[in-house]
């Protein structure tokens, strides 16, 4: 089993694994719902990388011994992580990220040059790289943001990073809102920030980063009838591909961008940062 | 980054790494050399097994405190040992199987049912396996075998479990070869254990352990010109795949075995042992 290897294939192999290949993994609990490790490593692979990205199940009580250990196997590069451990995970990181410090969690995390690791938050950055993509700026526009949990609050810190010029946002959960505004005011205290209820009047993005909608939820997450044409709707929700929000949108002739975009976004955005150049 | 996986893939996914894999290892110092990633990979996915076998770097001074929490990783099912850490891998053992118990060493671990970890040692096994698929037995064979380090014990043990008439064992260093003989009479006091230079005279079976012949290395492990056609030669290197010994042994009309076979026996068996029934 310890023979070098030859420069062919042979029959009973397979090409997408050796003892050269690096690790990366998404840590999380439960894991089977995962998509992160098919679509980032087909990004590695199409990078160039000979990579691949992993589910890593980790009980809850286990995460605090387990991860220092599973950071010392010496040709694992980095890992993600998700649901429940995006705020544990910041103990792992000897350096953290503009948006993982004001967020307070992280969902990346690689190695550093001169060793120890870095942490950043992408559910954010994946929302701006996905508008980027479609070159559809925040700066100067006026932003609604619905929903302010984990992806929400994210999305919230991302933009505020983009000098819009405002950014109104709604939760069931007030004290959620009043945290995430005062997130936005610390990352720049020139962005007009309210809470308030769901509106497009005075609106030029609108943010769904509820779950409303979500699943054969046939709800939308806004009371209106219809939407201005003029305005630019992005829903989180990737599943299904068109909300009831996306649907009304699309009628109206608003401008559209989907909760895939924003997955592709994070995860061109993570590669990045795990160091493998786009191609 | 937490969807229900789609019934097809899309066009920026791999396919033979999802949320629902589960992991096995290799794990070692160095580790690139390995070749178990591809081939035991390619054994898993033939028996139908969502399932990879991914290279595992554990620096010798890490093993102890990294090992019991890599165990922790709740998706992972198994992993294989190899230089230095199989006798180091017995402490992870709450079970040891019967070639294990006399080695002294393991290179493979997999879950219990009820809960725990059980070991056992391939190396030899996978050499048995081998003869087993070309339909030459053990019993009642008289066996000389040349070298009795790692993987020639491993051989000599295995062998012994298959009631040989007699075992006769070279090695430079006799301290080793007296101790494989001890293990062997454990193993069966039936069979009749010699030490002494390497002979082909009153012996059906001729296995060679030891590295000499690998890898451009132009020996032959004996001194003998020609061999009998009635003798059964194996060669535990694998590359090349034809050693001078096996030359000489194909130019006397001698039936052959190569490490490749022992290779693929051992894997075989080893994804046996995993829990994944041959297709």
């Amino acid at each position: 089993m310890n023979v070098t290897a030859p420069a062919t294939l042979a029959a009973d192999e397979v090409a997408f694994v050796s003892g050269r290949t690096r690790l990366y993994g998404i840590v999380g609990h439960p894991i089977e719902q995962v998509r992160s490790p098919e679509m980032v490593t087909a990004e590695l692979h199409g990078r160039g990388a000979d990579a691949i990205l992993l589910p890593i199940h980790v009980l809850p009580e286990d995460f605090d011994t387990v991860l220092p250990n599973l950071l010392k196997v010496a040709n694992l590069d980095g890992l993600i992580f998700t649901i429940p451990f995006k705020a544990a995970a910041l103990a792992l990181c000897d350096e953290l990220g503009p948006q993982a410090s004001v967020v307070g969690a992280i969902n990346a995390l690689t190695r550093r040059e001169g060793g120890g690791w870095k942490g950043e938050i992408f559910d954010g950055l994946g929302c701006v790289e996905g508008f980027r993509r479609r070159g559809i700026p925040f700066a100067g526009r006026r932003v609604m943001l619905i929903g302010t949990g984990g992806a929400g609050s994210a999305i919230g810190v991302a933009v505020a990073f983009q000098k819009p010029q405002s950014i109104r946002v709604f939760d069931m959960d007030e004290g959620r809102s009043r945290d995430l505004a005062e997130r936005i005011a610390k990352v720049d205290p020139a962005i007009r920030v309210e809470i308030g209820a769901p509106t497009v009047d005075d609106i030029d993005i609108l943010l769904n980063a509820s779950p409303v909608g979500m699943l054969g939820d046939p709800r939308r997450p806004i009371a209106a009838e219809t939407l201005p044409a003029s305005l630019t709707v992005f829903d989180a929700i990737v599943k299904p591909e068109t909300t009831p929000l996306l649907a009304l949108a699309e009628s109206c002739g608003c401008t559209v961008v989907r909760g895939r975009e924003m997955m592709r976004g994070q995860i061109a955005s993570i590669v990045d940062y795990f160091g493998h150049a786009r191609a």
